[in-house]
């Protein structure tokens, strides 16, 4: 059952989702879908809109017999529940129309809805008792979980007055991206790799999620909730804990996410009076964007004029473990930056240069590997080799493993993750003490940006560039810089 | 000047990189070529052979008038000295040409010729005082530096009778190779790579050189040789000491050739009473090479039908010292194998499996760094990955590095280290110790082969295979094989 069934996330990723699913003949025969939504629509009207939101898909014209018939079965699947979300009614005829099926089936409530009413449809569900159906219920919760430490733990009490731990699916769709899910293996399966994963070989680790789209007449949740809510807390977090964790004890889900919990405990806390040397935030100005103008982030429509909601967030992180001591992990995130690239650039320590210091090896760089999360999904590794020819001279190659090529077409974060709902696989979902981490880490930065006045001003940096230049400031070693590709 | 000028070697290794250093301009404008050989030519007939010799690199018709002059200022830096090495005042005449021209030459004698004439050019130079010109004089010697490590010892103390050590350049051809040149770099350039570089993380070492050729009408050396001589006690001892050495305290000669020694005098000597354990060796019979009908070795023109001679090789070397204890090298060589190729397959140990052990990556292999020598001249590394869809599935992808695209046409071992004995750089020559302590390594082998009875039979194998069947009980651990690609 889907909260919020027409809206954007259900038509731009669940629908799809499913679909592929669908395709791949991962969905139970008898598994069906309800859309719970506020409009007066007919199931035929719903039906529609699905197929609305799938023509990209499934091009009519060039359908086989075969397509057709697998998608007549995908909108076979569909119900349309007619209810807003605060009549509690609407949730009993569904409890009624549930209980009026065979014995005892498995239900999963995805809310794909606004922060603002999360409790009012988690309260109505468990007033229906659709908390408690005769199998297994699972409910599904989208970001953000909370807007700080005190409300997150507020909402998951509130969870967790109707719901076990074991039915919480919080999401974090990068979890469930190619590469992401490739970090595990590349680390735990390669001999090579796990080795060198620690603080006697890392220099640092750089992650970057950079959007060139700005806030696209999403104001009104933007402007409440900028790129360290947005963004920081969840997927960035997310992604240091996974290129950060020790190896799990097993495959399990509860193993690997205690692992992610120790890193985040491990997270040395940022200092209340030294904020900006941890943290850069900034805020749009006009520029270009990959070739088009653009506005500024207090031009855009129904931003207040006065807002000082970060578009951008760089951040310097220590984790204090034996691992990692001394190994500083950036994190950089932003709105029309100049180019949409999410990637994470490892860069190892350098080599003991005495050997080459009378050659022109002299100023040899280190060795840095690349790991492209999208839209690229890569591994570049990039080794010193000799310059062929006569004499002594280096040059960089850059050993590649490019995932894209025999990919399957389209597959996205939200099919492995649905998939994963469906299969009661947590491994991928977020624990609430995660979430709790997550928050503890960055409540500092959101108090002191929160304060405004004249020795907390808000840079500002060009549309299309790589954020404020105050970002420079935050590596330890000026050298290496931030990698742009 | 070059003894045995008119040799197979001078024609289709010395010529032609002495001419890709002149097209590079390399060779100093005043420099000159002595061939001093036995046939009574004159310069044209000699320029004449250089010509045809050359033919491949310097096309008649579509020479440019630049190339033209370039070629003739080539040909222009050749004198012709007949004599038969055992002349002495063919020598002395040389001598005496030397002594008309300016104040003080540097003097390169480059010894191409039959180690049976070794003694008899050595002791004529010196007699003919041609070893202490008013400049400086250097002799680069041929493999193979003795036959065992007595007359090793005795060619040397022949040798020190007249040159001084630094004076000395023996050549071993595989250390002047691209690739293995790479491997200094590879090694000592990339945290990457050279912190992997010991026995926590490297499972076995393998070092094959293959060729698909037979003899090629060469018995009467051939016979007398084998595998072990031929191929084993230099190129694949150099690249095994190439692999296994410490980094040098500086990129000097001596520092370099240090480390090297040091790894040899670590090889484990193998016992005389176990050396069928350590290593095997085989003859090949008729069979099929690369399509072609192939003789045996006995059947080929001037061997022995009794011959004992090798002409295959495989042996596994431990070098106990703290970075190799307990990794075994394992060497191959041999004539009318499957492939003409020369790489080094570096197998790292298996990941401990524990975190997939329910899953389909169970049975997970080693990471392997493949360096190919020649004719490919590449580094592959093979890393676990995840397959591309839903579900935990691992593949194994190969990150490729081909050095071959970039490479300067026909670049060959032989342009460096002419390049390096006119340069005076002994970097990448032998000095006698690691001669010394290579024939310490195999003198056990030899001697053991040499005995001829029933309980020391002699394998053959089929040409075009990889080698006796034998070869694959060497392994310590069956389960990974010999890499053949």
């Amino acid at each position: 059952m889907i909260f919020g069934a027409t809206g954007h996330l259900t038509a731009t990723k669940l629908l799809p989702a499913l679909f592929h699913l669908e395709n791949a003949g991962r969905l139970a025969k008898n598994m069906t879908i309800t859309a719970f939504a506020r409009r007066e629509w007919s199931l035929a009207q719903w039906q529609q809109h699905v197929s609305e939101a799938l023509k990209d898909l499934v091009n009519e014209k060039t359908r086989t017999p075969q397509q057709k018939k697998l998608f007549a079965q995908f909108l076979n699947r569909f119900r349309y529940h007619q209810g807003s979300f605060d009549d509690l009614p609407a949730y009993q005829r569904l409890a009624n129309d549930i209980h009026c099926e065979s014995a005892c089936i498995h239900t999963v409530f995805y809310l794909a809805i606004k922060p603002t009413v999360f409790a009012t449809v988690i309260k109505n569900l468990a007033l229906a008792k659709l908390n408690q159906p005769c199998g297994a219920s699972r409910i599904v919760v989208e970001k953000p979980f909370g807007e700080d430490l005190k409300s997150a733990r507020m909402l998951n009490k509130l969870l967790h007055q109707s719901f076990q731990e074991e039915q919480i699916y919080r999401i974090d769709h990068f979890l469930g991206k190619e590469m992401v899910q490739n970090l595990f293996v590349f680390r735990f399966a390669n001999t090579m790799i796990e080795s060198l994963w620690n603080r006697n070989y890392i220099d640092h680790v750089q992650i970057t999620v950079a959007e060139s789209m700005g806030i696209e007449n999403r104001a009104d949740y933007y402007d409440q909730t900028g790129a360290l809510r947005d963004m920081v807390q969840n997927h960035l977090i997310q992604l240091l804990a996974v290129i950060a964790m020790e190896p799990p004890a097993s495959w399990d889900a509860d193993a690997l996410r205690d692992e992610k919990v120790k890193v985040l405990r491990s997270i040395r806390a940022i200092p209340k009076n030294a904020v900006n040397q941890f943290a850069i935030r900034g805020q749009y100005a006009t520029g270009r964007v990959e070739g088009n103008k653009s506005i500024g982030y207090l031009q855009e429509k129904d931003v207040p004029k006065d807002s000082t909601t970060e578009t951008f967030a760089a951040i310097k992180f220590y984790v204090d473990n034996w691992r990692w001591s001394g190994v500083p992990f950036y994190l950089r995130t932003g709105k029309k930056l100049a180019k949409q690239t999410s990637f994470i650039a490892i860069c190892f320590k350098q080599p003991p240069q005495q050997l080459f210091h009378e050659t022109p090896l002299e100023s040899i760089c280190p060795n840095w590997m690349m790991l492209s999360i999208q839209p690229e999904k890569s591994m570049n590794i990039e080794i010193h080799a000799k310059q062929p020819g006569l004499g002594m001279e280096t040059h960089v190659i850059k050993m590649d493993a490019n995932f894209l090529n025999n990919n399957e077409h389209g597959l996205d974060a939200y099919h492995t993750l649905l998939l994963d709902v469906i299969e009661a696989d947590r491994s991928l979902f977020i624990r609430f003490d995660e979430v709790e981490m997550a928050w503890q880490v960055i409540d500092p930065i959101l108090r002191h940006w929160k304060i405004k006045n004249a020795s907390n001003p808000m840079p500002t940096y060009r549309a299309g560039s790589w954020g404020p230049k105050e970002t420079n400031q935050l590596l330890v070693d000026n050298s290496y810089g931030w990698r742009n590709d």
